[in-house]
C-alpha cells in the first residue's frame, strides 16, 4: 500500500475472512460472487454492504490512489457531510425533479433532510458564504464520502448499491474559458487515475442526467462483463494506456483536444459499421462506468446566487462543473477486470496483500514461516500469513479465492534443504528456490512509492 | 503528517481557508468560534458541518493517529455502513428504547431503516453468520464512520454536532475472562492514544447508558473549558503522562490492575474533601469525554443468536464489549487544551501544517518564499505558504489565529542579508537567523514517524 516502507502483516488467527464454498444464489455478477466468498463484504440490508478488513484494504487502497493523483493535479480535499438539508435543494430545484432515488428524512423537529447522492448544492452555498471575489478562482475540491441513491432494485453487489463510497469534485471559475480548463484538466487526472490501478478507461460522450449542463463525458472501463457497449478508436485506445500525461494547463489543452478529436461511442450513439470512417480502426468491447465528469455553468450558482466580484468590480454567478469516481464501485471493477475459475487474480498494484505465507508444514514449519513472514513484511510487502491449523487443500483454495499475487508456501518437503515454494497466481506457475532466492524475487516485484 | 517522507505544500491562492475576523455570535465555546474563524469548518444545517480543507487535515491527523494506535494494539480495520435496518435494534430491543436520538428513515419502499448512532447490533449479526468456533476468537475489529444523533439542541460546534465521526471497536471473546482480556487491552490502547495527540485522558468509571452492561470506563481529557468536573489522585495523572504503556496482556492485566486501583472521580461521584484518603494528592480539574469502552457480556448476542462452539462443542453465546472514540470531537478538544487570546496553538504532533511561509516582501519576496517552501517540504514539513498579495498585517493575524507552529516570514528589511526571520506561535518567540540555519531549526524539529 506503499504509505510507509515497512509493510502490514496479518495473521489468519483473529482475523475476520470469511471464504465461502459456494455462491449465494442472488450473486449474479462474478464481482458480486467473489466479494462474498472471498469474504470481502457481507450484506447488512439491500444494496447496503460491510465492507470487512480484507475488503476494506481493497477500498482503502483504491481511495488512497484516487486521492493521491486528486493531489497531484492540485485539487484540494475537503469534507461534506452525509445528511443535507431540503432546503438547498429546494433553491436549486432539484428536490421534486431528483425523485424517488433521493432518500428523504425527517428530523425530531420535522424538518426535511437527505442523505446527499451528490453535493452542488452544498459546495455552492459554501462558495456564496466564502467566495466573494474572482481572486479566490479558480477553485477546485474534492471529497471522498458516502453517498445513497435509493435505487429500487440494488444489485450486482457494491456494483449498483444504495451506500456507496464516491469521490466528488468541483470546480468555481470566473468564466467559461477557464471553467474549461478546470473540465480538462479533471479529465487528464481521471485517466491518469485509471490507468494507474491497471484500467483502461475511455472518455465518452455523455448525457447530462439530473446533474444538468452542456458538457459531460462518463468513462467506461473495458472489461468482459461490462454492461454497456463500446465503439472506440484502436488509436484512442493505445493514446490512453500509452501516452505521457499532462498536468500543466496548457499541456492539458492540447491534449484533451487530441483525445476528444477521436471517436468513442458506447450504448445508442454506436455508429452501424458502414458510417465508421474508413481509415481508422474500431474495436468493440464492452465497459463498466467509474467516473463522470460534468460542466454545467451557472445552472447551481444562478438560482443559489453564488456570485464573486470580477475584475470590473460586478457581481456574477460562478461557472461550475462537478466530477465523479465511484471508488467502492472500482473495487468492483477490478475484479470484473481481472479473475479467473479459481477466484480473484490482484494485479500487484492494487493487492489488498502482496503475499500469502501458507504454512503447510505444521508445527515443524511454524519457526520458517513466523520468519519470513516478518521478513517479507519489513522489506515493505503486505502479508498475509495463514497460520491456522488446517489442511492443505483449504488454505491452498482459499488463497486462489482471494487472489494475493504470490504464494509462499512452507512445506515439510522443502523444510530441510532451507528451500520453499512460490507460486505466481496470474499463471498459476512454481518454482522451488532457496529461502534468501525466494525473498528476493518477492520483494524485487513489490510495487514502488506511487505505483 | 508522517504519512510519507516528504511534506504537503499548499498554497494561499485557490485554498478554500475564509478566515473571519469575528466570532458568529451562536459559537459559545472557544473550540467553535476559533475552528470557524480559522476556516476549519462551516455548519450546513444544524448541527452538521462540512471540514474545509484546513480543519480536514486536522480531522485526518487525529484519525490517522487513532487507526495506527489500533492497528498496534492488533485491532483489525473494518466498515460497516452508516445506514442499517432497523430489524437488527428491535431484535436487540433498543429501537424503542433508544429515542428520539435515533434518527429513523423509511427507504422508498417503506422499509424501517436508521442513520446507525453505533454498531453493536451490526457487528453481531455480521458474528453470528461468520464466526462458528471459538477458534476464531477473541476477534477485534474497528471501523471509523460517520454517526448521526438527533440531538435535541446541537451545541458547541463539533463537540457536541448530529452527524460526527467516531472510531467504535467491537471485541467478541469465548468467555468472560477473555473479555476482560479485550477490555484491559483498549483502555491500554486508549490512554496511547491520547498521550501520543498530546493529551491527559484519565479513566473514569462510568454509567453504561444505552449500550448497556456492568463495566465501563469514560476517558476526560484534562481542560480547563471541560464540561465535566474531574476529582484525581495526582499520582494518577503522572502515572498516564509519564509511563511506559505494555501491549502483551500479561504485561497489561497488571498495569491495569495498577491505573484503575488509583481514584478518579467525576462530576456526582465526586467525594467531600474529607472523605478522600489523607495519604494522597488530589487535583481538581475540568474534563472533556473524548473515549468510552464497555463490556457488556450477552446483552446483545443472546438475544441475538450470536453464538459460537466452545471446546467442548456446546454452542454459547459470545461475550462483548465496545469501544468509542469520537475523532471529530478530539479536534475539538485539542483546540480547546490549546489556544490563546490570538487563536489556536498547534503542538506540533497534532499540526495540521508545520509552518507558514509568510512572504511580506512582495515581489522581492517571492523567488526566496517560494524557494523555501519547497526545501522545508522536501525535509518532510507540511508547508502553507501565504503567497497572496494582502497586507504583512492579514497575514500575521491569519497565521496567528491558525496556530502553525511556525512562522518563516520573509520581510524586505532582512531579504539582502539572505536572513530570515522565524517565529515560534506558542511563545511569540522570534529570532532573524541566516536562510540555511532556520531552515535547519524548523526541520530538527519535525516530529518523527509515528509521533
Amino acid at each position: 500500500m506503499a504509505i510507509s516502507d515497512k509493510g502490514h502483516l496479518v495473521r489468519a488467527t483473529g482475523y475476520l475472512l470469511p471464504t465461502m464454498k459456494e455462491s449465494p444464489a442472488d450473486a449474479q455478477v462474478i464481482s458480486h460472487q467473489l466479494m462474498l466468498r472471498a469474504g470481502m463484504i457481507r450484506q447488512t440490508s439491500a444494496g447496503i454492504y460491510a465492507w470487512l478488513p480484507l475488503g476494506l484494504r481493497a477500498l482503502r487502497l483504491v481511495e488512497h490512489v484516487v486521492r493521491e493523483e486528486q493531489d497531484r493535479f492540485g485539487i484540494h480535499e475537503m469534507l461534506m457531510p452525509t445528511i443535507q438539508s431540503a432546503d438547498l435543494w429546494m433553491e436549486s430545484g432539484r428536490y421534486e425533479d431528483y425523485g424517488q432515488e433521493l432518500l428523504r428524512i425527517n428530523d425530531r423537529h420535522g424538518h426535511d433532510m437527505l442523505y446527499g447522492p451528490t453535493n452542488e448544492e452544498v459546495v455552492t452555498a459554501i462558495a456564496r458564504q466564502a467566495v466573494h471575489s474572482y481572486k479566490q478562482l479558480p477553485l477546485r475540491v474534492y471529497h471522498i464520502q458516502w453517498k445513497f441513491r435509493d435505487e429500487i432494485r440494488p444489485r450486482f453487489g457494491v456494483m449498483r448499491g444504495r451506500e456507496f463510497l464516491m469521490k466528488d469534485a468541483y470546480s468555481l471559475d470566473i468564466d467559461e474559458a477557464s471553467a474549461r480548463r478546470s473540465y480538462n484538466r479533471f479529465l487528464a487526472c481521471y485517466i491518469a487515475t485509471f490507468r494507474r490501478l491497471g484500467l483502461t478507461a475511455i472518455p465518452v460522450r455523455a448525457e447530462t442526467g439530473p446533474i444538468g449542463g452542456d458538457l459531460s463525458h462518463e468513462f467506461a472501463v473495458l472489461a468482459e462483463t461490462g454492461e454497456s457497449t463500446l465503439q472506440v478508436e484502436q488509436d484512442l485506445v493505445r493514446t490512453i494506456q500509452t501516452c505521457e500525461i499532462p498536468t500543466d494547463d496548457d499541456d492539458i489543452a492540447e491534449w484533451v483536444e487530441d483525445i476528444l478529436s477521436h471517436q468513442a461511442n458506447s450504448d445508442d450513439m454506436c455508429q452501424p459499421e458502414a458510417d465508421l470512417p474508413k481509415d481508422k480502426t474500431f474495436i468493440h468491447r464492452r465497459g463498466i462506468e467509474v467516473g463522470h465528469i460534468f460542466y454545467f455553468g451557472d445552472k447551481y450558482s444562478a438560482p443559489m446566487k453564488a456570485e464573486v466580484q470580477g475584475p470590473d468590480g460586478k457581481p456574477r454567478p460562478v461557472h461550475m462543473g462537478s466530477y465523479g469516481i465511484g471508488v467502492s464501485r472500482l473495487v468492483a471493477a477490478l475484479i470484473e477486470a481481472g479473475h479467473d475459475a479459481r477466484g480473484i487474480v490482484w494485479p500487484m498494484a492494487s493487492a489488498p496483500f502482496h503475499v500469502a505465507v501458507l504454512n503447510i508444514a505444521g508445527e515443524k514449519g511454524v519457526a520458517l514461516a513466523d520468519q519470513i513472514s516478518t521478513t517479507l513484511t519489513d522489506a515493505g510487502a503486505d502479508v498475509y500469513y495463514d497460520d491456522r491449523r488446517e489442511r492443505a487443500g483449504l488454505k491452498f483454495a482459499d488463497a486462489d479465492l482471494i487472489g494475493f499475487p504470490w504464494q509462499v508456501i512452507i512445506s515439510a518437503r522443502h523444510l530441510t534443504a532451507d528451500q520453499i515454494e512460490l507460486k505466481w497466481r496470474a499463471d498459476d506457475s512454481r518454482q522451488v528456490l532457496p529461502r534468501a532466492q525466494a525473498i528476493a524475487k518477492v520483494v524485487a516485484s513489490l510495487p514502488g512509492e506511487g505505483g
